[in-house]
């Protein structure tokens, strides 16, 4: 599968921060769904950077869709959709060709591909490509919409700060010193059936890990009561069952909307842990790849202080493929047809 | 896929913890490997139930090869190994059928399968199905020692205790109170080679989430740092290079041997919250799904008040058989075979 | 995939011709589907050596399902059935181990499997693992049937002879003379809704072929018109439309009912070419795998003269199962449940 | 899958006869394959419409390869390559719309997409797609020759004309009767080694099988001896062993390169039926979809007469591709790169 994810629904990434474009092809969609330029547009701006505490790389996203489409609607043939690269300054790396950035994927990146990695920015790395992402989560998350499901990402710790009116300055002061910081994020998604997911491989808190650890940064995902449950009794975190205008509920949620890999019908919670952007202007210990000698290495380029607010809608946008599949698979492929 | 994993190495079980037997099948596996019954027999072992801190129900797991085995060494044909289930005792669950254990599978499976589940003892939900997995892991767990790798997995926090001392009596004194306990347990995966995973979607952490959520009562993973490292700035937690007898590493781990979805070489590092186990004695309420009346249950049958002990042989497989089939795509199906 | 086919509904096969059993795990099934073992015998019979013309190994067929079905329904989870292996003459191949028979998967076995193949009686490669396709067939055949759609294979053509009269004879003779014959077998699906399959790489044609070339002894696969259409004119055997008792139909059926890869309503047709079966007594060059000399060889064992007759049953359940495939992809997990 | 194939090397494909552009994604490549793009536009010029023969509409098939080359080798990235379409007149298909074309997938997108299909030129089921598929192709073709392996499809049968000096004749003479005819095209494929493919549902048969169905106007595909061997005895068509140069070859190749679904080191060699276009100008009996009302048809537009001289390449590059699949499975990822 490598850059495609999904079973009936199916997401296909390509692109290089420093290419023509990024894009991803979006397979098995039902004919028949609204596609709204505008909200993709909107999406696209929530991921995009925009105040001090962003990188400075500023891009336009202005999308192509090149199939798929037809009189505003899917087709049901594959969508590819296109961001073309505009802003783009190659020279920030030259200068540290050679030498990987400690904790990015340059070092694994020059192994895994043999010495012929796109270097620049990131190459395929790049927190660029997830702008393809987030283009093709928002056809989904408005068609997720239309059918009552939910999805919203905040975040909910920055760099030890749980305040959300500290998270910027935070970011800010990190900056100031040339350093990053992480955090975590909280995604909920409401109004989701019970009965998505599978017992063993294709459980739903697998199927949401695998995609959110695609995206560069994030190094843990709990469900629920997650990481604290592990210290309580089950007595204290059982959620028990109650009926509540007819239909089945818990009174608490620690299980965070999924038993035994499948929804349950309350709303699905989880937190991603967000680690401080390796890029920083810090200096740090590297080693040269052609000399083997080690060396040390001041990052330039346009880099975020922090990523975890910009994650948020990619996280969603994820989230929304996954489910989308899911729902897919398991009422047909036209399910998620516009009214 | 739902119950398999794996492109080239591909794992697929079956079975219900009441019915005839558990199993599995292991397609895609190099022609030549060893087939050593005594360490899959121990590795069952680890996994069994065996102190008063355990369940009860006592399986000889006496295992049979059905397939893909000649003289000893795999064929390369699909390997189907069967555990027969012997110790089953479905009246234990009987009295409360109809009833939802809260916090377990019974609800969602019922509603996913529509009512048509084999509801007895949690079916194809139960902790018994990983029987399957271990034996399967067994088998790629020696041959990756062969090359090399090692996976150990152990319980670093139980109930909240993370001198390990005081692990059992932790336990004991929940099972004393009819209730559960959870933990945390932490695996390492050493001797990897850099350059496994993918950038996007097959990135390792991806995978051995993905794998890893498949088992019950796993709430949360987190690789290297994880969620502590949100917490740090980039230049406290930034992996620097160095080089090591001619080797590139680096002097800390805070990325748990993985950058970019990809391993770097160093160990890789994972810890799994385990929540405490649903089945309790503690009177909880329920629905009752037939009239659709609030109910209390006082879940019987024979179970563990913690399963934090008898998972680590189950993560370890799975992280066995994650690995061998990425070693398998990167290298070639023979890859794996003993000299 | 290998040894598995399928995306919402997947087969996976396991066993050896004289291993302890050959069997297949289903899954994706349905919750809800009726399991008629008298059925899943009848289809085995149908399947079964018989008469003169047929091999003289006879097994009895007895299946087992281990998981999957509880109270004679399916239950959604993975469906493992298993036919135990009794009449084994391993004997009858242990004269001829290492020299490959000329046109038998012996030689490619040995190559790919580098030397570890389980090479008694075909292992893996036997016509025996073909008792496992129909039996799982069986249970979705039951399901199609249910909704309407019917499935038929018959000879058309054997050893030459379109006469249905001459089968067996021409089959005696050849048998009679240590040699074998081919034949062509004819598919008919019936009752199929129009609009299954995808227009490029999952198209109804290609998933019908690769499931039919899984088949030993197959050779070529055509549908509607095939190769004898090449020689027409596209005014000759372009299907005009009509409108019968309200629906769209073709008055004629050159496109087998496949047009773009999809269906379009009318029955499905297709041609299956089967070689005449490699096991003959006649004397054939060979090459000693280990003194690389050339050798002559004489097949011993028990060997079907032709297995065309054979082979039907086994066209019809992968058809089966590929056109369950789809309609659950297309409708939803649910959908082949029985009312 | 829907619109992608293999395992290891997946193709994706995208696009619509009048939309902005037809393309590929090419997953799974080998970092360091040497892209020569004059070798790719050598490869679309096979397939472009060039003679009297061929439709009038001639598009300059000017591609841009949008990702994973960088200084012209591939870097294991995904490869996006986009094809523009340029010369592009809907007007054509205007007076027919909601007529199907007889044995064309009019009917069946219109029924699968539900109404929602782009319906000019045949939208994603035209052509013109697979000028992405030969483009896609040429870079594994390359890499496959680099190995020794080579692939060439031929016309053996157009119109039942066998010998090829009436090819062309046989063609404008249809076409001066607003007619189109049919063929049959061979492909061998020389110099591959012996061991790829599965025993059952990747079998080499089965995987070209899928990906030559992939392709408009495919109704049939025989290996070696095909249809013609059914009507033989074993004793004739068995392909004995000799030796040669101290290789194990066959001395006949009635098995196609193919024995047990896996190559034996002989030429693969398979023939392509290939059905007369429908698109012709003879007037056809069609139903217009929306009032449900009998009507005749005259097809005009832009149309080849026979496709059977434009599929030549388009065969050989999805061979190409499915053959890379297996070597990277067998031999492991970066086995194509170029030395």
């Amino acid at each position: 599968m490598r850059n495609s994810i999904g079973t009936s629904v199916i997401l296909t990434l390509f692109g290089e921060s420093h290419g023509e474009a990024v894009g991803a092809v979006l397979d098995g969609l039902a004919p028949g769904i609204e596609v709204d330029e505008k909200f993709i547009a909107l999406k696209l701006a929530e991921r995009r950077p925009s105040g001090p505490a962003d990188t400075a790389r500023r891009e336009p996203d202005e999308f192509r869709i090149i199939s798929g489409v037809f009189n505003g609607m899917t087709t049901g043939a594959p969508l590819c959709i296109l961001i073309p690269n505009v802003n783009v300054r190659s020279d920030d790396y030259a200068a540290n060709a050679g030498l990987p950035r400690p904790s990015h994927a340059d070092f694994t990146a020059h192994i895994k591909y043999d010495g012929f990695e796109d270097w620049r920015g990131g190459g395929h790395f790049s927190g660029r490509i997830t702008a393809a992402i987030v283009a093709a989560g928002a056809i989904l998350l408005k068609a997720l919409e239309d059918k009552g499901v939910s999805i919203l990402t905040h975040i909910i710790d920055c760099a030890g700060i749980t305040d959300e009116d500290g998270f910027e300055e935070a970011v800010l002061k990190a900056r100031a010193d040339g350093d990053s910081v992480g955090g975590i994020v909280r995604t909920e998604v409401t109004g989701l059936e019970a009965g998505l997911g599978e017992p063993w491989f294709d459980s739903l808190e697998g199927a949401l890990a695998k995609a959110v650890f695609a995206i560069g940064g994030v190094k843990g995902i709990e469900f629920g009561g997650g990481f604290e449950m592990t210290r309580k009794r089950g007595s204290q975190v059982n959620d028990q069952f109650c009926v509540e205008e007819g239909c089945i509920r818990t009174s608490t949620n620690y299980s965070g909307g999924i038993n035994g890999g499948i929804s349950n019908g309350m709303p699905v919670v989880f937190n991603t842990a967000v680690k401080p952007t390796p890029s920083i202007s810090v200096p740090l210990k590297s080693v040269n790849l052609e000399t083997g000698a080690e060396a040390e290495l001041v990052t330039t380029g346009r880099h975020d202080p922090a990523i975890v607010r910009r994650i948020g809608p990619v996280i969603t946008a994820v989230a929304a493929i996954v489910i989308s599949d899911m729902m897919a698979l398991r009422h047909g492929t036209g399910y998620l047809a516009s009214k």
